[in-house]
């Protein structure tokens, strides 16, 4: 069994506010990240699958397929995008970094054969998210 | 004579659009950079200072006082916003890294005793502008 | 279940030295990282949190409140500081990066609502440890 | 129970092919990957190890008796080297990271004293492989 | 007048060979990068420009245009090739990045409009060359 | 003509102290730098040298010399050191990067056949100084 990891990055803005409360709790909230006209990030996006290797390519899965995936599902969909106003898939979220990884996840894990382990999600250099998806995480004891 | 570079870091949004021109000549000019929801980045900035060493401190300027007047004047300013909407000394500019850096320069340069040099503006990684001010860039022959 | 991770770094100089041992043992034991005036390094510390995602939020915890406390117990503690001399919880300890580690879970750990999952702390881009607090690290089989 | 993580470099060729396949099918596996006179990476390895701490040294392992092993056993092996002509441990392998870090694994763990925990090589910022070895992984739940 | 640099990767493998020169002198000279199946890197390119400011776009080139330019005449060239045996522009140079630098430099500099100020190319991140053309670099004095 | 670059790296400790002024005087001067025990960094030192392209060789200097030298007068020097107080070539200079440049370019300027060009020190990703001899810097106009 082994983990590979591909990484893709784009370039987006974003506002965090939650619809449903009103401007002062969204304030209290979010504070600075609740600017009305949003800010904005270089995104970095680690996407790891686990599996076994093929014998026959020495590979886990054809990294070529895995790149064109990510590069139609992740890039095209969120570069040079408002994640609150472009994307279809994350009308309704709040867009914090922790609700994007989770779409993201429901959006890849089905074209990933059940091989999708982790997204890392980057907001910057400082602060990121790991996503396992909703079965779970690593076990520590 | 010796150059002094401090690096500080802001994320924003923005979107490449003059407001001069009509609709389709801005989608022409600035493509996926003109979405009218804007886009963001993690921007950084390196100031660079030039001028002889003071020999009691062995230093060219107080690093305290130059990472104080970046917080007020670059980050506090810039950081968390829209650069077309939230920044009153950005109006009336198209948003790229070429005018940003050259309205910083203004900003920051008659607070620098004549010893800013250089201002270094990352987008990205991959992308990035160098501004020696109004007076002219490094001689090459 | 979702891990956040926050990013810090301060500057500080050590000197690997165990003081219940002699000084040829200590020299045979740690090499030049026992020279007696110490180094240094720009430490960087990533601290993990681990736990649910508050609907309203979107958010795993308060940024802004992980930020506040990390600047209050781990960077002004820390930064601009020699580790064996100047900061009373590293006292008695040997300041390699395992133990400057779990000494700072130890000091972050009862502040953060039982969801602090691991630090890492790099000496160097070459060098880091990780820790998961006493009670164990991810299993693996 | 700690982890230390120790990273490497090394500038290296390589092709993949499989010898058992003829080239048309090479050419459809690994496409520009297949490049007959090979092509090369930056490659970096994290080695890390996992133990309890020594409480005499604070320390999980000599990082000095680490190193030394790392430049013999890696980077005096595979540095300014082509992997798939220059390298007899890794005869008969297709060099795929994949398969890569799981030769290196062989070689490494035996000399380790047990603690080898996992090898992560990155062929480059956007691609890398993590090996835990032929006893598994982190148990995801 | 500014200064704008775009960032390119490709990953290549060469060997440092002149064909003029014998066995013995080109161990001589090269030592270990003179391997005969040749090493590899991630080699990083910064091109910048230098010119004025369009004043209707605020850019000074169109960066959509570049980065095709740079895809056409550098990666799709170079990327997943051996320098020495894959690219007839580079035939007859030992492919030391000073080299390879100028090669491209011969390359890009009569598609740039004559803005083509500096390439910076990075073998790795401990070792670069900066080139400026034939005509000359920055005067210090 | 052309620029080659080499970087080196060293963790040392430093006090920003100037012993011919009162510790009331320093402490106004310096902050926390100028903690009694000190505190420390990850220096990056890049080298750059300037000249014509040897055409035998396609170099402009031997890198494996360069490298050889760079070992000896920088990092066997400084690497887990205290400038304050193991360097003899830095007595009675305050450790600042400006400083320490200086001394630096004195050590290495004689021993690189006039070829040295530039000296970059970095104390941190966020702080670093340039220095080009005491014959000067590029013009600018």
């Amino acid at each position: 069994m082994i983990e590979l990891t591909r990484q893709v990055e784009f370039s987006a803005s974003h506002r965090l506010h939650n619809t449903a409360l009103d401007e002062a709790r969204n304030l209290e909230l979010f504070g600075i990240c609740n600017n009305p006209h949003g800010h904005g990030h270089n995104y970095v996006l680690d996407v790891t699958l686990r599996g076994d290797v093929d014998p026959e390519t020495g590979m886990l899965l054809d990294l070529n397929r895995l790149c064109a995936l990510l590069e139609e599902q992740i890039v095209r969909q969120l570069d040079h995008k408002h994640l609150n106003h472009d994307v279809t898939w994350l009308e309704g979220r709040v867009t914090t970094a922790e609700n994007v990884a989770a779409a993201m996840w429901e959006r890849l894990a089905p074209r990933l054969d059940g091989k999708l382990y982790r997204l890392r999600l980057y907001e910057s250099r400082q602060n990121f998210v790991d996503y396992y998806g909703p079965a779970g995480a690593p076990v520590a004891r």
